[in-house]
């Protein structure tokens, strides 16, 4: 096989590298070893997201009362059905995502690449889940020579480094997926934005759910005002929190699995128990068997490929995008860096992806959502960096639909007002936060931030609100 | 009694003004003869945004299982409770602007305004709802003297000049709000975002309800694409729904309201009935006792107050501000008006409120969200004027929360590319908007708004792709 783009991987990197390709004329073959859509639709974003929505219903119903809503009898959790309902989802993307290809006249591969030179791959036939006609199945392993090659392989959950982490009963995502009853109880190791979203998610739908994070706080790589809020949401679900703790073992006691948690600064241990472990912290890159030597493609230290700003490696026909080059591992990240990559190779001249640029949502109920620096960030280069908080106990539209928690946090530079960080925790944050990636891709000050005219009542207001408070002049707190 | 700046009306144009005002060191009192808080808190946008909330609550109980949550029994809506919760919204953020006024060392003074002159108020004691000391009471009546008068007396509904419509069931949004319990049906003459919230409010909570409007469509001041699809949610959730048809009578018959609807091209009549008649068509000024004359303040035909682009009558000393002008008769607008008269007398040079940049909201469940130029609209200037549509369907976050309908649609000039309009129907369209708000605010182009990187998955994606689409580069289309 011949072709003049090949891509290695149809999760939202490669497939929209893929699309973005083909209608700039390009002849593209995307190669994929197990699902259209990738990590993100199969086994991430999406079926979170699904089951986030079950916990939000289940969740109403039980506070129905509060709104004046009285349920009769009692409320319960069919996962059958929830399981089925999240499967309709995927199925349904993934029914676009196949569709818009085929427009695209992308051709699709359902095999295992691997790399033979710098423009030539080795193609395993396997059975992945492309739904394509026979012609893109392959009957033996073929050769795809290709003038340019973008890895797009993604990521994959990290293993944790403990004894008893081998047990069956120790679950990444992909095994919380696989459950086919709801556990009894968690413990779930990582309090990034997976650990919360699954925190949440299986609390809210009637397991006993205990989060535990090595570093100080939740959501620790955020602002800390960010996971102080979530934590307290969390903790109020019925969440138990443990932080600044090391997972030190797991084993199996009274058939439950006992965590011992050890505190690095005095070496107490506490013990915690669950049906099930779901380990959420950190992941790796998916490179095995890619054989990126044989194309001269370097990778750093722990294995990324290593990607410069126009996601090209260090072999001059392949290109890197997404979790794969180790840059913050987001779904959005890995399509722009594809557009970004494939507009350069066609000649255009796109802006690269900048880090400070990155929205980045938790979605768990309230959301939270960053943007751009966090407080401390921001003072390390600037000590009077303005800083405005408001929060949503003093806003109209929260009150009114029940809204207890949340804040929005604006961190400007001192000397012109120049917006560097939004920091939302609300209903619908990561809707919220899109105009403060508008107001950093346009560079946007607090005055021109505080005198846009929001509706009323919107939660958008606090974002107004945040930037008059930064000035000192706050009209509603 | 003397001041620097007296304010009529204590709603969100008065109560915003007279804060912002302390905040520059003016010397304020604030005259209200009913409610802090005014229409819009007491009885508009927060009690009618409690009970969509009541509303969206009972529509998850009915749609749990769509999600797997499976309600045993039935569910009911305890009307007293609803109304408790509604009230207890209204008195909790009532509370906050008390405070606030306090903190920010405002006179309340509980009276009926009317001018004696240019810089003279006669204020009348009224049991006004302000929750002041003894100070701000009067005994009797007493004059105002005041270098600066504000008028922010805000609108009424207006009355429907058809017989029968003196009724006592014929009631408009505060007899609504009065109702003690569920009426079985209701007919709702006026299908603007008023109309609509009640129909949506009424419908979900068990009533069967007819929804009616002289104009050709629902929502019909808005894009024509954004009212086609709030037509479809209404009906899909139960409601009847007849535009183009004139109100001609309303008559009680078999104890139920009959109202009469007369089509104005062939005359032909129906007959739709209820158990009440909401109207929510129109509203006019609240200058009644005010006697204008005496300072010398100009109305237009209709009775509204004459105000410049900084909010100056033609009395000198005289401001108005909100509704009373009868510019755009929303909250947000009030309150910026306000910022905008009390900036320019302090002497600051603030923009005045653009039309063109008002955001306005259909708080129904998908939101309807507009702000800008319509595509008719843009048509009129530029025949060429691109338009990006993006629906909802394609959307992966809107798959995974189970919306079904909603649209993005974006509205830019063909030479740059400016956008002129954004116009959304989607859950929290509201804040979906603000980024579009912000990008009329800037003069962003379509290339600015695509390249910003958006969360995966959120519903503000679709706005991305819409402008992609207006330049015909989409991708998930």
């Amino acid at each position: 096989m011949k072709t003049e783009l090949a891509i290695i991987g149809a999760g939202p990197g490669g497939y929209v590298a893929a699309l973005r390709a083909a209608q700039l004329g390009m002849q593209v073959t995307l190669v994929e070893s197990a699902h259209l859509g990738g990590v993100c639709l199969n086994r991430g974003c999406i079926p979170t997201k699904a089951m986030l929505e079950t916990a939000a219903v289940a969740h109403y119903v039980h506070r129905a009362r509060d709104f004046g809503v009285v349920v009769e009898g009692p409320a319960r959790v069919d996962y059958e059905a929830v399981v089925a309902r999240r499967q309709a989802v995927v199925d349904r993307l993934k029914g676009g995502v196949r569709g818009l290809l085929r427009r695209g006249k992308v051709q699709i591969v359902a095999g295992r690449a691997s790399f033979v030179g710098p423009h030539e791959l080795m193609v395993e036939p396997v059975a992945a889940d492309i739904g394509a006609g026979k012609s893109a199945l392959l009957q033996a392993a073929e050769t795809l020579e290709a003038e340019r090659i973008i890895v797009a392989t993604g990521s994959k959950p990290a293993a944790l480094p403990v004894p008893g982490a081998d047990h069956p009963r120790v679950i990444d995502s992909d095994g919380a997926l696989a459950l086919t009853a709801l556990p009894k109880s968690l413990v779930i190791i990582g309090a990034g934005p997976v650990g919360c979203e699954w925190s949440q998610i299986f609390a809210r739908l009637g397991s006993s759910v205990t989060l535990v994070e090595m570093l100080p706080s939740v959501l620790p790589r955020s602002d800390g005002d960010v996971g102080a809020e979530l934590a307290k949401v969390l903790a109020g679900e019925g969440v138990t929190i443990h932080t600044g703790v090391l997972v030190t073992a797991i084993a199996e006691v009274d058939s439950e699995l006992e965590v011992t948690l050890t505190n690095p600064k005095d070496g107490l241990e506490t013990k915690v128990r669950g049906e099930y472990v779901l380990v959420a912290a950190g992941r790796g890159p998916l490179t095995e068997g890619l054989n990126l030597e044989a194309a001269g493609v370097a990778t750093d230290a722990h294995g990324w490929v290593t990607a410069d700003e126009f996601q090209r490696t260090s072999a001059p026909s392949v290109l890197a995008i997404g979790d794969v080059t180790g840059q913050a591992l987001l779904a959005h990240v890995a399509s722009h860096q594809g557009i970004v990559a494939v507009e350069k190779l066609a000649g255009l001249s796109p802006d690269p992806v900048r880090e400070d640029r990155i929205p980045a949502v938790t979605y768990t109920d309230p959301e939270a959502a960053s943007v751009g620096l966090t407080e401390a960030q921001a003072r390390e280069k600037d000590p009077n960096a303005l800083v405005g908080r408001f929060p949503l106990l003093a806003s109209g539209r929260a009150v009114a639909q029940g809204t207890e928690n949340g804040l929005v946090k604006v961190v400007a530079d001192s000397r012109y007002g120049r917006i560097l960080g939004v920091h939302i925790v609300a209903p619908h944050a990561g809707e919220l936060l899109a105009e403060a990636v508008l107001a950093l891709e346009l560079e946007a000050t607090l005055d021109e931030l505080a005198k846009v005219i929001r509706s009323h009542p919107t939660l958008s207001e606090a974002v107004g609100e945040a930037c008059l408070a930064a000035q000192g002049r706050a009209l509603h707190i």
